[in-house]
């Protein structure tokens, strides 16, 4: 992450502001966990690939190493299964978080990424992933975006494809990492070498091309056939997708038997989330069963992460408006320093913005200076706050607006409403 | 820091919004540094004892060090200078960001900060220094925060009695550190080993005693006699102490000549916040001269932070109310998942926390067991959807109380307001 200057962090913190306000109506509760974390507690959860990418610091005075988090799954894992978080299940916790990982590939960029997510913990059931889901849905389209399609799947499908055609463990990992990445060629060659027969391994590599709708449900029951470990997947598949077309978000759905994410700890419905402005996933989640067992406390659970720098950038394309907003400056000779002040405490408990300005005795030159300067500073108006032998809430102040010449002379009191009323004027 | 559980950061939460609202209509816009900066970047801004607590970590591709940011004022010192924040003064910047200092005495506990804080740049104005002050005491008014005090003083006044008893740079260096912990017999040590005369030493220690309203002004202008260098700092601190006065936040002021902040680029006003609830302070500022020109562009500034995690402690114990808010439990059969996602969407929309939990049929013993539960996870009503002929928004639920043993059957589109009225009602 770079900085993030006014405009693009206003931005970003009004997206952060609509979703999370978004998970609070829909109960879930936000926890903030801590940025380090040991080393050797949090190795419990996550595997060697992602460890391996951790910032890592020693501490100075008991020498433990400590990690940057790299993931705040495995960190809600661990409170949940120390039971911190509580013992109520269906519980419904999210966060607002930073995560570091070391990218070669994105050096400088993504050294850090902000993440806003949520999880659902208790149970494994259908309705918590299509729960998880149409909240994912429903954030993405609270901050408008439209053009996006989840990538649904189960990862048991896969894994039991692939350990019924025989494949060592380590072959099944890899041939796994191939598909996440959708190498066929790689694919291809390690399923020669495990040996794999023709016709499990065309089912193997069609099982990558399968993306869509209920057909591919169809394909994946005939190729199960009989087999439990095969129909099991397919079936929770189908129940989440009868779900979410319920709740009216079918449309948003791709369902793809090759879905895999890059934790280990998925071991159930997965998803991705795809604009067609970036790229790259803006988010995404799935089920992990045995996470928080790890830990010491088994609870299946769900959830999901929405990369917000991602979210900003797909957004930026389609566009929602520029946030509008009445800024105004409030201009005085230093001796009326208490009236201005009074002026913009009266400006800002009506919720405009109020910036406070000193100025030398004022003549039109000056005055034009004032109102430029104003403009490029993204001021809309400039209210000077003359000698007024009135007491304070009538004395006379002069507004102008930055664009254009319209200017009003009104008591202070009437000053709040004015302003308000002409910038809902400028909306129409 | 550690985890901060729900109630604990919403309440935090609470606290982040109001004084970030508050930031925003005063007109500074936010900014979003990196969480890392090289450390060869960033050490121009900072002292050495304060680059020696930074967590550092080594950067795998171009071998370069880098730091966890320990302070965010050098950041954006950094970020100013370079010109990207834009060339209109003065600026107003605001950010929240945790720091991280490595401190051996709260191990654990305060390796992350979380902060708040504005910067106002671009000249050396006493208004400036004022506005600072009032937005930093209206920050905390606005949170509920009433027994603070903000002690206010000139690091210059110091310093110049200082380097006028003649001591040697290290000498000076090491009397302010002593003075900033108010250690006062190894304040007398040093200014014996340095033969400062018996009248200076008493001056010099007598100033650290100096803390209340006009009189210190008083005092430090009969010992500045007619001494510009005394004069200077005494003069600007009147001015300032003027405006607030008129600013009307005269009551929760101390000036204080012995005030001292911990980093060595501040080099005018300083003051510090403290609060009878804790007893450390809850943020502080000051004026930075000469910190952005470290950067090679020389902008009179000055700023404050306020350190979340204490604000919020010093809180608990004066503390504003609960937050209320209606959460609403609404259970159907699986088979009414449709009908109660609609419901549950309703109120959202309409503002309202709703989770939705799937029941097998119900009966007396099991409405019980649901009303308990929904009660321990924080519940005030349970809504069940049960199966009805009628279209949906004409469809009736049950509403019900978790507390008491009111019960209300509504149509759906009834609901939202019956709820709402019903957690007004509470209120009263």
């Amino acid at each position: 992450m770079v900085t993030l200057l006014p405009d693009a962090a206003q931005r970003v913190r009004h997206l952060e502001r609509v979703v999370c306000d978004g998970f609070a109506r829909w109960g879930y509760r936000e926890i903030i966990p801590p940025t380090f974390e040991y080393l050797d507690v949090l190795s419990a959860g996550l595997q060697v690939d992602i460890l391996e990418k951790c910032y890592k610091v020693a501490d100075w005075t008991t020498g433990r190493v400590f990690v940057l988090r790299p993931d705040v799954t495995a960190q809600i894992a661990k409170i949940v299964a120390m039971g911190l978080a509580g013992q109520h299940v269906p519980l419904r916790l999210s966060y607002r978080s930073t995560v570091f990982r070391y990218e070669p590939e994105h050096a400088g960029r993504e050294r850090e990424v902000f993440q806003l997510g949520c999880e659902l913990i208790g149970a494994d059931a259908a309705w918590m992933d299509a729960e998880i889901l149409v909240l994912l849905i429903d954030s993405l389209k609270a901050v408008g975006l439209t053009d996006f399609k989840v990538s649904l799947g189960h990862v048991g499908f896969y894994q039991s494809l692939l350990a019924q055609a025989g494949l060592s463990e380590r072959g099944c990992k890899q041939a796994e990492l191939a598909a996440a990445h959708k190498d066929l060629p790689k694919l291809e060659q390690l399923l020669k070498r495990e040996r794999v027969s023709h016709r499990q391994s065309r089912t193997i590599l069609g099982a990558l091309e399968q993306c869509g709708r209920e057909e591919v449900l169809e394909w994946g029951r005939a190729v199960a056939g009989r087999r439990p470990r095969l129909l099991k997947p397919i079936a929770r598949l189908a129940e989440v997708y009868a779900l979410l077309d319920a709740a009216g978000v079918r449309d948003h759905l791709l369902l793809d038997l090759g879905e895999f994410r890059g934790f280990d700890y998925y071991d159930g419905i997965v998803f991705d989330v795809f604009s067609t402005n970036v790229g790259c996933e803006l988010g995404g989640g799935g089920r992990y069963n045995h996470l928080i067992g790890r830990f010491g406390r088994d609870l299946p659970s769900t959830g999901f992460a929405l990369d917000i720098d991602r979210l900003f950038n797909a957004l930026d394309g389609g566009g929602e408006e520029k946030l509008e907003e009445q800024r105004v400056l409030v201009v005085a000779p230093a001796s009326r320093f208490q009236r201005a002040f009074r002026v913009s405490q009266l400006l800002r408990s009506h919720g405009l913005v109020a910036c406070y300005e000193p100025v030398p005795r004022w003549d039109a030159a000056r005055l034009r200076l004032i109102r430029k300067q104003a403009r490029v500073a993204d001021m809309s108006w400039v209210v000077q706050v003359g000698p007024s032998s009135a007491s304070d809430d009538d004395a006379l102040v002069t507004a102008e607006k930055t664009r254009g010449r319209a200017a009003w002379t009104v008591r202070i009191r009437e000053l709040p409403g004015l302003i308000l009323q002409q910038g809902a004027y400028a909306h129409l």
